[in-house]
């Protein structure tokens, strides 16, 4: 068993009005040192051991888990399942 | 400027509607090896610097960024702004 972790943002240059709203919300919070904000997407995926995982990750992610016109994205393996 | 990573997700024992279906639809898309899947929010901050981030960072989570009662959050502090 493994525990993916992936990571989805933005890509650079794309408009992300839901972090500048995240920004804007703690300006006003009382946190002015807060200059800029981006909003992605984190997921934890519990896989079954397999030959290529990487592959089946990039796949999964080219077919449902991310945008990649406007999106880019990380993972992490990391052995067993999650606590 | 520092970049604070913060990942949010929801409790162990919190039922994760669309972690089930990003699992079920995996499934369906030829990915049997994914035994279970849980969706959160994932974000990037700049701050300017300040005497006592953790704090603030606290602060942010607890007031705006997530919810206390069913999510919990992690972060890491980088040096510099996002490349």
């Amino acid at each position: 068993m493994k525990t993916v972790k992936i990571f989805i943002t933005l890509k650079h240059g794309v408009l992300d009005p839901q972090g500048k709203a995240v920004q804007e919300s703690l300006n006003k919070l009382g946190f002015p040192e807060v200059k800029g904000a981006r909003v992605g997407k984190y997921m934890e995926l519990q896989l079954d051991d397999h030959a290529d995982i990487d592959q089946q990750i990039k796949e999964m992610c080219a077919k449902l888990l991310a945008n990649p016109v406007i999106e880019d994205y990380q993972y992490t393996i990391e052995e067993g399942a999650v606590q």
